[in-house]
């Protein structure tokens, strides 16, 4: 739950702009690396204080700042001061528990970002806050944790294929983005993988765990729809070109990721909406096995209730009963019990509970 | 579930406009058609080789290439660089889970389509993506698999019969588009068929069987929402007019296939509401059958109970029960167990359980 | 279920602007009928050959050709080309099951409309299309059979009460408009007293049958609100005034129908969450009878159950039970049994369950 | 029911504008009262002939006419032709089951609202139609029957507090209105009491009559909300001040008076959620005990039916059953019984049940 | 449920603008605060009678005016004349039960917002009225009570740190309405936690008084929801700058609040799904136990109702019974006894009942 409420009441009453970190430390260390590119040039470096970043600033070439871990904020403010960022955005950086949004500040766009993740035991969904600053010629990227998401995008800097090192800041911002809704896609199939699985169980052997299970992930869903919705806003307002610092040539690759949004929001309300009718069949198959029970009972109670009665009733003591004194009484009263009986079972077959 | 969460991690991490193919390998063997056709000409063949479909580019005939596999990139990565297509273009041509989509892009138009079939015995709706290029004198169609969905429209060019072989690429295109919607109407009857079937069974005689049945009917309608809706608002961006490619007496003829989506749309929200209204029934009568179980129970229950404990009352054998010494006791206890049976009779009458 | 996904597959394949009748033939016989009049002059006459009504289009007065039965393609054709209608609309006026839409031509508008019946006995919304073309001086309908719902609009110009004979043909369409709308509130009508009669039984005595008379009135209620959505949107462009053909003066009838037909489709929304309303009521009783059954059951067995033991105990044949002995053994074991139902009985009613 | 789908059969067929009251006869006599008033100057009658009021259109006073009952058409008519009112208002006027709504007509504002009243005993909500005509220098108001309402307005006008002397006509509708929509919070209230009683009910002592009063409520509230949501957008667009007969300085009144329907809306969404609520806590509540009533059956079942059997045991007849010659047989049996008897206890402990 | 219905009577009747306090009393004596500053200057005082404010008005320098009680119309009256406050707005200041708004006047903007409380025992959500009047150099509070909400902004003011002292009025209000937006997440984390430790309720141990508890959380949310939409559109409106009263560098502050309440309303939307999905869970859990009961009794019944009818066989007084008479009887009457029962075990075994 404290997933779904995660503000803590640590920020009430501060003045804006606070620097306090929001949010569980998921990194041990604060891990800063610097690519520095254009066409010809490449320059990859970790550092370690963030002082050494600022001389890039007036390059001409394109520079990506990355920090991984996010409790320091001596960090994030002087990186932010050097790089004129509004108090309120350094703040934002640091409380993680933002919903994803697009700011346009004067010189530079703020994106905030969440990158998933999904935990197969637990069946959780894990999330992280993902900041991006998009400058003219510089992108400032800040993630929770070390991460392997933007490799890929790293590999294509270093390699120098695709249009990547032709292109300038908003294509590597496009490039994270990217990645990171891609990786939406890698949750996608785990989730459903799984309501997969639940969904055999559910038809061969539903188990009160399978229904705990899809109480579990209609939960996920709920939270991960969370993550999702605004997303699509944020990349719809970067594809309409809006800000000067995006180019119109990566404006088309913009729109191919909102086109990745939309088919992650439609993947992830299909999942609802089967996640649901799921219930709705455990539900329906209990009450169908309960039915069942009771027709078990009801047959074999109905059937012999009425049998044990006349049983009882030979069984009394009375000095005089006329039928026990009848030589073939015994037998008489078998095939009587025996007529119930079939009687019974008859009308249990015309009303085709047998 | 797979087909819920489609998009496959295989593209993940890799620069856009990388071409592999996406999904299930349905065709054995690319099979490219071209057909050539004007006013008075006519030409039809299947060539082998893609570049054999080049030099029709610039004859000012209407040309249209037809493709059946999309599992080869050479074929589409050739055909897209002659005719100048967009990287993200052939990209999303060879990805088959993308949703319908309309992209305006500089001397062309690429629309993305599903064709849908319906697989009686698994009662299970396939699909397919059907890409559709529009240039100012071609048409390229790219379909996983063979299908006999665009014979008719082939026909229509042989015979020139109708406005087909006087009109341009524009109405080529409309013609392809309005043979898919047109075929969503056959997979809406066999489903209206099914579900007719269904309602039948579940008023003669509901089974387990029939639950599934209705479950699974139920997600098959929420798959072909996902893609029905968009592709609304595809030809309604398509019959708005706003590309020069798409001439004004062909207008008219899209708000027509523009019509037929929002009837497939109404129909399939009917049929939504219908399986769902279904599920109701289903579930109340089971409460109903299991309501009447436990009555039927209950009353023989209720009547046999007492009357057996009376039956064991007078079997105790204590030395001394002044009743059983009775010469008339035994009638006297069948008297008063008669009365109490009809009094119970009579109580559930009264109550209208029986 | 064929109602609700009606297009059938005969027109698949064909190209846009044949004319094939799709839907079930319900009058034998095409009857066309033509009133011609202005303030002064009226003139009635049934037609039997299409061509009669021709110079009737080149004079100043208003006419309305009214043809009952669709399935004769060459009437609809030789109207449609004398009246330069489009091929599209002659073909949607052929093909029954379009849903109520406006369209805008050059020289008339053409307006798809439904007239609603309602068959008592099987409580079935029997629907028919009706299509209607203004023109300059005209107006011509279609209907699948002869009804009467257009008679008060025929009087009305015979009779040249009212504003009928000095308006123009826009006005007659205003009329024939408001007529269609009129009628759905018998509809509206019988379908309300039979949900009363309906909600009626459900308190009294609620059968399996009332269920599922519920649940057919759920769907004829899916059924009609297909219908008459789409019509608000007809009636709302048309009160919008966007056409010359349609005079100021009408307009304001016009706003009138279109205040009906959002009075209409209250209504229906209510009826709609009415009937849904009654399925949980339904729902809600069953389980409380089932619970009332229940309580019976366990109070009876709970009692006796005990009892039976006691008496079976003292029915055991062991050569030594120091009880039987007792002279007075029968009358305590009686008293015993006494107190345990008594006790039984004390305990039920403090748990309120007798 | 016949309260959902009002608007009775008895109008089709006629020409638009003919004057029939639609509607239940609620007054018994029209009743019409006449105040003309400006800031020095203040006249109230009531008058027997509605001709007596004409003289007062060309006075430059406020004239407020209210005209109580109205199933008089002659009255309707008379006033109406003078005042130079359009037909179709004169006939919506006259056909009481309008929603709300206002028309902008040449010279003249015509406004519909619903004044609701409670019957507490039988939970109904009765609703009444007041129609409002807003001319430059007169109000005329039309009620099914007297009431209250509209007092407090009368008493501010005599006694001349407050601005209501100062302003214009366009003032004194806003105070009609505004009496309206302050008499929903009264029903509110009534409602909301009602509702909280229900609630306390449902927690001591659900019974039958609580469900049936909840369903009551329910369709009260649906009832309720078709009145209130169209009334909202009326009084958006008299506050949006688009015409010229109502004045800036009333504009903010307005204002006012739509922040109080917007609160009656919010009120009766809540109460409806409410209510929903309360349907589920019935039903989960009634599920509890019948899980209560099952557990007691299965446990005093349990626990006697294998006792019960072994009693049987040895009350059998066969010559020779070993255990029955042992003098300690009997103490033996009981001690066996005794044991399945606390064994069961254990399980049913361990379990939770008991 | 007063809390939902609770605009008043005694209102209903009075001319607008009249002055009555509407809501419980909860303050008991009306405390009213003066704050004066500017960049040098800093003046706190508490003060006893509301002329003591007057003198500030006309000061270059930002004064803060806070009321705490509402119940005395003299003194909001006082305030308000000389202030220049529209009548309207005194009487909303008064009438508790207003939903957050903005209202824009000449010379000033009136904004209503609530403040919200949790009162963890009932688990009842409090709220109150907070009023703000934001002039071109002075701000007006009006609170129901005394809270400690606005004193972090006070202690900001006091000690001059951040930019409080710096900036105008404008920003005195945002930092008002961002305390009372935080106070938010205090009430969203309380909730939280019981939602989380009800979870965990429902899944160890199931009672009466969780499902109880889980109805009272719902109607909480309910509750929650109408607080804080509106309060949405108000922040909304605030941030889009159309006021020249708010400067353009408080604007990117008022986003930030804007940013906060969508987060609010975010996570209000996902409590509200989390909890009806406990419902869900708490219902089938309920349904599973029924079900496990139901097969206990089931099997027992079952097993022993045959055995017991058998012996009942055997306790037969007839003359005649030949089985009684073979000295092995008893012996092969157990072994049948034996043989049913394991055959009965055997049949729930493999129908996984056991």
């Amino acid at each position: 739950m404290t997933r779904l409420a995660k503000r803590t009441s640590k920020k009430v009453g501060l003045p804006p702009g606070t620097l306090v970190h929001v949010g569980k430390k998921k990194a041990r260390k604060v891990r800063m690396t610097l690519i520095d590119y254009d066409e010809e040039h490449f320059e990859e470096r970790e550092v370690s204080e963030i002082e050494d970043c600022f001389p890039f600033k007036d390059l001409p070439t394109v520079t990506w700042i990355n920090i991984d871990g996010l409790h320091r904020a001596d960090i994030v403010e002087a990186l932010g001061s050097y790089y004129g960022l509004h108090p309120l955005v350094m703040e934002d950086i640091m409380s993680t528990g933002q919903r994803p949004k697009l700011e346009d500040y004067d010189g530079y766009i703020f994106v905030v970002l969440r990158m998933l993740g999904y935990a197969k035991k637990t069946r959780q969904i894990e999330d992280e806050q993902v900041s991006l600053i998009l400058g003219p010629n510089f992108v400032i990227s800040f993630q929770e944790r070390e991460g392997d998401a933007f490799d890929p995008v790293r590999e294509r800097i270093r390699t120098g294929k695709g249009r990547m090192r032709k292109m300038g800041p908003d294509y590597l911002a496009y490039a994270l983005a990217d990645a990171i809704v891609d990786h939406y896609f890698l949750i996608l199939e785990h989730l459903g993988e799984d309501i997969e699985r639940l969904e055999g169980e559910l038809v061969t052997d539903p188990k009160a765990e399978t229904l705990q299970a899809i109480h579990t992930m209609k939960r996920e869903i709920i939270y991960l729809r969370r993550s999702v919705w605004p997303l699509r806003e944020v990349v719809s307002r970067l594809q309409r070109g809006e800000s000067p610092l995006i180019k119109d040539t990566t404006l088309v690759y913009l729109r191919d990721v909102y086109d990745h949004t939309v088919q992650v929001i439609d993947t992830v309300e299909s999942l609802r909406d089967v996640v649901s009718g799921m219930l709705d069949t455990y539900l329906s198959s209990i009450s169908n096995r309960m039915n069942e029970v009771m027709k078990v009972l009801t047959i074999i109670a109905t059937i012999f209730i009425p049998l044990s009665f006349i049983a009882g009733l030979y069984g009394m003591n009375f000095v005089y009963i006329p039928e026990l004194l009848l030589p073939w009484g015994y037998f008489m009263a078998l095939a009587v019990m025996a007529t119930i009986g079939l009687v019974m079972v008859y009308y249990f077959r015309r009303r085709a509970w047998i």
